[in-house]
């Protein structure tokens, strides 16, 4: 692996995901969440971004909307955003993102969702980042809609605990949801972080 | 004080703010900001969430937004985000922000200001944490566009270090910056939350 990279991955899974009445679903792409995240994930150094969704007119959406930001007039306009974008990845499934990585890294990474209730095999922020810090080939998986479908909670190794202030109220967005658990697993304390 | 408060609001701030040349502008309100930093809010425990913009036209637009999910048909369709729009004060001003939280709390909150980019006046994150668990009332600025003017930075007491990962990129959306500061100041440890 070139030593540049982190080993972490993020996803965002818009199928299988579920409604609010828990039925499985795919849903739509959000333009935000594709620039927020991307940001964030090249704010705190994460290797790609995976945009999964089955859908051939969501993926020609999204690379209309990269190819703005990346070589369109979006480029010049504001050249950073471009930048962040580099991270995204298009996929049909999560199968092929699995894959793909496979391909990159030489094999299977850890796979590890995020939820907003406590789930089974729950492993610890601190466990998780001491894992990256030994550059442990990771995908962090995260829901639209009401979170990732039951098969995909069973098909991964762990999950992380809710993130919040124990308010009784958690109904954050996936993109504030992302922020906060990348900064959780490889955020900087404030006196280390110098100017660039 | 109620007890029940947190002694801590937030403000968003579209005027004055600055450009990416540095003049000062006013920008538009975007209606994301509006719910994933209620959202937020909500989660974390925050007393209010203030919008300031001094345009009519975009107070119109904000409370529009507002009834349609506090009490129009969003209320029925998602009861949960009306319960963090409850956050939500649209102001004209920063002043009138202050002149509110003094009537509220009965004195002027401390005002600390927030920034990509390092400084003067510089308080920490564990410190800033342990005045909040001390209940002092707390005004925590964000900026829209390219950050707050200096003349917002000027009259406030002291400002954050910025976050990240020291990975020289820090271009974060607001929302994600006020995600990742909330949970630094107010986040619990994964092991304290008990599920609601």
């Amino acid at each position: 692996m070139n030593n540049n990279q982190s080993g972490l991955d993020i996803v965002l899974v818009h199928h299988p995901v579920v409604n609010k009445i828990g039925e499985t679903i795919g849903s739509a792409v959000t333009n935000l969440d594709i620039h927020d995240i991307a940001r964030t994930g090249k704010t705190y150094g994460v290797d790609s971004y995976y945009i999964v969704t089955p859908y051939k007119d969501q993926h020609k959406l999204v690379y209309e909307i990269l190819h703005h930001w990346k070589s369109g007039h979006g480029a010049t306009y504001n050249p950073a955003r471009g930048e962040a974008l580099e991270l995204v990845q298009l996929e049909f499934s999560l199968e092929d993102v699995i894959e793909t990585i496979r391909r990159k890294r030489g094999c299977k990474p850890l796979l590890i969702t995020t939820s907003a209730r406590t789930q089974e095999k729950s492993l610890g922020y601190s466990q998780l980042r001491a894992r990256i810090e030994h550059k442990e080939p990771i995908l962090l998986l995260f829901g639209t809609a009401h979170g990732l479908a039951p098969e995909i909670m069973e098909m991964t190794d762990y999950c992380l605990p809710p993130v919040g202030a124990g308010t009784g109220y958690n109904h954050l967005s996936v993109r504030s949801a992302v922020s906060i658990i990348l900064d959780r697993l490889l955020g900087v304390p404030e006196d280390a972080i110098t100017e660039s």
